[in-house]
């Protein structure tokens, strides 16, 4: 299992009046590791709207464990907990880094659909850069 | 059971390059007709901070039915679906006002506490207001 | 003087730790009222770019002048006060609408593009909609 | 005069359906280099207020010069340009990192206040952190 690292720190513009992330600044940290992810495998959204797919969230679970604030530095982790022919779901956590701290807890579900939004499969080049079974 | 009503118009800059709006935007729309709910029935944030208690999200779960796109003029429904001693769930419905087509279906668990961050009973006043049984 | 009119509430989301609305949501709102003006000419940003122009946003001034919170109603007047043959420059000022208070007061200059970038003329349709003087 | 520097990198929510980064965002990332000075100089918004003042945005101009994109990496430079006896101007270029492209040049006009929103001399450790001329 393949487990992809993405870090960044808190800013002041993504708390709230109670100085804490607001929930839905952590979907934006979510995407911001997927991308990661992608990028570090060589891939882009702008290369796979070229080649004719995207890939669409179809579900987010999101457990909030802990808050976090300003200028904490985060560590988000993302690793495929099962996938299908068109789908897939990802295992995203983040951690404070200073102690290791579980925040957050998340399961991301996503399919591959080409440009008019019909589910396709899962490219193969995506499915052995992420370490998903390969379909027989 | 008590519907509460919010309706909102996509915004321009909350969509994303795909032209639909950002997964994350959806968390915000959930947060404003939450806000609505407690606004109708006369509670506001900074009141129940002074009374000593917050509201804190503890999980959202969300399912993208279908994409929406600048203009697109929103409903969302609210209701409790459950409600415990310090906690509950709200469902949340975001359908499009066009057609009634629902675009993304949530559930929000919440727990009320201390400004401590301890769990304390649900105020009485509130737990009137969103039709939630009382605890006996 | 064509003066446009765009309203709007402050969400809880678009405030910050010190309970105001963060500086750059005004530019949101900004955006959102110009957005507003083209609508209600029956321009869409998608019909632009199908016929091949693009508006860039080159300059933004803006004074803050009093805060704004959480459930504040607002009004947003937007009207040319200059145009040129590429480019013009809006003003938009904010008001708070409980008593007419001007909370924000900016100028946002603006060019229209082909989709490569180079500035082209503003179209006829548009000076007309917004009230420009015509080039002679 | 002393020049601070921060860094980061485009992320993908920060951009709009042209796939450039919207400009209500860049005022996020000036905001950004902001704290990472107030941060680098030991400085913290909440130690601030807790010392009884606030930094208020006054003013704000903006020229945008050329477009950043996903993945974009940018260095903010900001130092003092002129301060008075509770107010000054910071002078803040974003350049892109690659090339060291100028892509937006901004003037931010601030006003320290204390906790009821009155003008207040601006705090010696901080004219001193920041380079400004001591008032006589």
């Amino acid at each position: 299992m393949k487990v992809f690292e993405a870090r960044l720190t808190v800013r002041s513009y993504e708390c709230d009046f109670y100085g804490h992330v607001n929930n839905a600044v952590y979907l934006n940290y979510l995407e911001f590791a997927r991308m990661e992810a992608l990028f570090q495998e060589g891939f882009t959204l702008e290369q796979m709207r070229r080649d004719g797919y995207l890939v669409v969230i179809r579900r987010i679970e999101i457990d909030y464990k802990y808050p976090v604030t300003m200028g904490d530095a985060l560590v988000i982790k993302t690793f495929v907990e099962k996938s299908g022919k068109t789908s897939g779901t990802f295992v995203q956590q983040i951690f404070r880094e200073e102690d290791q701290r579980l925040v957050a807890d998340a399961r991301v579900t996503w399919v591959f659909t080409n440009l008019a939004g019909k589910p396709i499969p899962i490219p193969l080049a995506v499915r052995r850069a992420f370490d998903m079974v390969e379909e027989t």
